[in-house]
C-alpha cells in the first residue's frame, strides 16, 4: 500500500468537526511530505448542516465517490442535542453507521492510553494501555427490528441483533494477531453469555477456536457489567479486548473516561481486507456546546490520522506523529491553549 | 402489607450466598422482633450445587410454592468460573432470571450512594447518592433468538429484544414515583436511541409522555456510552436513572464499583403490583474463590432485608436497619472483620 501518493477523502462533519480535522490535516500534511508523499485531498460535505440544507444524508453517487479513496479522515456529525429539525439519530444511521457497514469496517479500533500528564478520574489508575477491538459490521447495530402498534398500549418494539460466524471469526482473529503483536500477548473477550446466549456462544465458542491458531496469546472472558467494574478498579489488566459492536460501544466510552476524556480517544474503522477505504476518526462527537470558539482539543483528531497512515503501510510516519503527540501530551500542565495551538505544537515537533 | 407476621421464603444460593444471608436473617429477626412481627422462614435449596446434587434449577412445584409467600430474600447463585461440569448461564437464566420473569419483578431498584468512610475508586467521587430503576422482565433479556448452522462458517446467531408498552410505561411511571419522593426530583432516562431505533423510541416517547403526570420531576436523557462517562467523572449528577434490562445490568454494575464495590451494592427486584412476591438480593455474584472462608461483606445482603422491609410495608424497621449499617459503614477503617462480625455489629446497633 506503500505509494508516492495518497488519496484521502476527508468529511470534516459538524460541529467542532471541522476545527480538529483542520489541525489533523496540518500534522498529516507535514508528516507525509517529509516522506515525499503527496497527499491528494477531497473534501466532502455531509453531516447535520449538510442534512438540514440539502435534506442529503449519504446519497449514493457520494458513497460511490468515497470508495475510490484510499482512506476517509473523519471529524464528527451531529446536531446540538435541542434541535428537533433532525429527526433524531438519522445522520448517525443514514450516514456514520451507513459508511461503517458499505465500507466493511469490520474492526472498530480503539486504542485507551494514559499519558503521565493526563489526569485520569481514577484514584490509582496504574498503567493503563490497551486496545479495544470492536466489531464494527454487524451485531444489535444491524437496524433490524420494528414497532406493531406505535403509540398505542399495545406497542410492541423489536431489535434484532444479528451475529455471523463470518462476522464474528474476521474481528476474533483480527484481535488475535493484534494481541500477539503486543508485548503481553493477552485477549479478553468481553459479552454477555450467560443472557445473551445465542450471540455469546458464537462469540466463545469463535474465541477458542480461532486461540488454537494463536497458542503464544493468553485469553480470558469477562461479562460486560464485570467488563465495566474492571475498567475503573484494575483497568491496567487489560491488553486488547474483542468485544461486539454494543459492547464496544460503551467500553470504549468509559475507557476513554478513565484515560482522561474523550480529547485524546482516537480511532479506526478499519476494512483489513481492503475491499473499501478504512475510515479514521476521533472518538468524540461534534460538540455543538464548544463548537467555532477554537477551544476543542485536536489531538484525538491527529492520533486518528496517524492511525490512518499506519493502515495505509506508512508506519514511520505514524510512529513520528504518535511520538510528536506524546511530547506534547507529556508537557500539557492543563493550560487552555487554542485548537490551532496544539495542532500547530505537534506539527512544529514533527 | 403491615401485618403481624411475615412469611418469607430464603434462597441462600451457592458460594458466599448461605454465609451473607445468614447475616442478613440475623439483622432481619432482631428488626421485625422490635415490631412485634413474626418472622417465618422456609428455605429454598436453589443454585448450582443443588443442579450439581439433583439436576433441578426451579421445579414448577418450588415456583408455586414460593408465590404463596409474602417476599423472597436471595443470596447468590452460580459455580466457579472453571467449573465445567454446569451448562455456562443455565442457572442464572433457568433459575435467577425465571424467578424475575415468572413473578414479574418489573422493577429491579438498585439504589447506589458513597459512604464517608469506603474508598471510590474515583479520585473526586463527589456526593453520590442515585438509584437505578433497572425494567427487569423484558428487553434482551426475554432468551428470544436463536442459532442457524451451529458450529459452520455459516452460522448466524440472533438475539432479540422485546420492549412492549406496557412493560416500559410502568417501570417508567415507577421511576417517576421514586424521583418524584426524592429531594433532587430528577430522572435520566438512559438508552442508545439514535441506534436502537425501534426500543429507544418507545423508551423516550413513553418517559415524555409519564413526564406530564408529574410536572415537579424535571427529565433529561443519556445515551448510555454518554452514561458511563458521567459515571466515572460527574456520577453526583445523577438522582434516578430509570434504563432497559441489559443497559441496567451494565450500569449497575459500574456504579457499584464507583460507590466503592458491590460488596454494598443492594437489589429489589419488584412486583409493584403485588400480584407475586418481590424478591430482594446482593448485586454481587456467589464468588467461589472467598466462600466458605468468611471473608464475604453480608452489607449488601443486609441492605437488601431492608429494602424488602420496606416493600412491605415496614418502613420504620426498615429505616432502622439502614441507619445500623450506616452507622456501622462510618466505623469502618479498612481492617477486616469476618462476615459474622459485621453481622453481628449491625444487629447491635438496632
Ligand atoms: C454516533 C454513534 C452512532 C456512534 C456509535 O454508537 O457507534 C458513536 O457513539 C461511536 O462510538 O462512534
Ligand atoms: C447473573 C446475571 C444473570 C444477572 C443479570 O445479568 O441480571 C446479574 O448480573 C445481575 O445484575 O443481577
Amino acid at each position: 500500500m506503500s505509494a508516492s501518493s495518497i488519496d484521502l477523502a476527508v468529511i470534516p462533519g459538524d460541529g467542532i468537526g471541522p476545527e480538529v480535522i483542520a489541525e489533523a490535516l496540518k500534522v498529516l500534511e507535514k508528516a507525509v511530505a517529509a516522506e515525499g508523499v503527496e497527499l491528494k485531498q477531497t473534501h466532502y460535505k455531509l453531516g447535520a448542516e449538510h442534512w438540514l440544507a440539502t435534506g442529503e444524508t449519504l446519497p449514493d453517487a457520494v458513497l460511490a465517490d468515497l470508495r475510490t479513496r484510499d482512506a476517509i479522515l473523519f471529524g464528527a456529525v451531529g446536531a446540538a442535542p435541542g434541535d428537533t429539525r433532525i429527526p433524531s439519530g438519522i445522520i448517525e444511521r443514514e450516514m456514520l453507521l451507513k459508511l461503517r457497514f458499505s465500507l466493511d469496517h469490520y474492526v472498530n479500533l480503539r486504542p485507551s492510553k494514559l499519558y503521565r500528564t493526563v489526569g485520569s478520574p481514577l484514584a490509582n489508575p496504574g498503567a493503563i494501555d490497551f486496545i479495544v477491538v470492536r466489531e464494527g459490521t454487524e451485531g444489535p447495530y444491524v437496524g433490524n427490528g420494528g414497532t406493531l402498534r406505535a403509540g398505542t398500549p399495545h406497542e410492541v418494539a423489536t431489535e434484532v441483533s444479528l451475529n455471523t460466524a463470518h462476522g464474528v471469526e474476521r474481528v476474533v482473529r483480527d484481535a488475535f494477531r493484534r494481541a500477539s503483536a503486543r508485548e503481553r500477548k493477552h485477549l479478553t473477550l468481553v459479552h454477555k453469555h450467560n443472557v445473551l446466549v445465542f450471540a455469546g456462544h458464537l462469540w466463545k465458542r469463535t474465541v477458542e477456536a480461532v486461540a488454537t491458531e494463536f497458542p503464544e496469546v493468553t485469553h480470558d472472558y469477562l461479562h460486560v457489567d464485570a467488563a465495566t467494574i474492571f475498567m475503573v478498579t484494575d483497568p491496567s489488566r487489560f491488553d486488547v479486548i474483542v468485544t461486539d459492536n454494543l459492547f464496544g460501544d460503551i467500553l470504549t466510552d468509559l475507557a476513554a473516561a478513565v484515560t482522561g476524556g474523550i480529547g485524546l480517544a482516537a480511532s479506526g474503522n478499519i476494512n483489513m481486507d481492503r475491499t473499501a477505504p478504512s475510515m479514521f476518526e476521533p472518538v468524540h462527537g461534534s460538540a455543538p456546546d464548544i463548537a467555532g470558539q477554537g477551544k476543542a482539543d485536536p489531538t484525538a483528531a491527529i492520533l486518528s490520522a496517524a492511525l490512518l497512515l499506519d493502515h495505509l503501510g506508512y508506519a514511520a510516519a505514524a510512529r513520528k506523529i504518535e511520538a510528536a503527540v506524546v511530547a506534547d501530551v507529556e508537557k500539557r500542565d492543563g493550560g487552555a491553549r487554542s485548537t490551532s495551538a496544539v495542532g500547530d505544537a505537534i506539527a512544529a515537533r514533527l
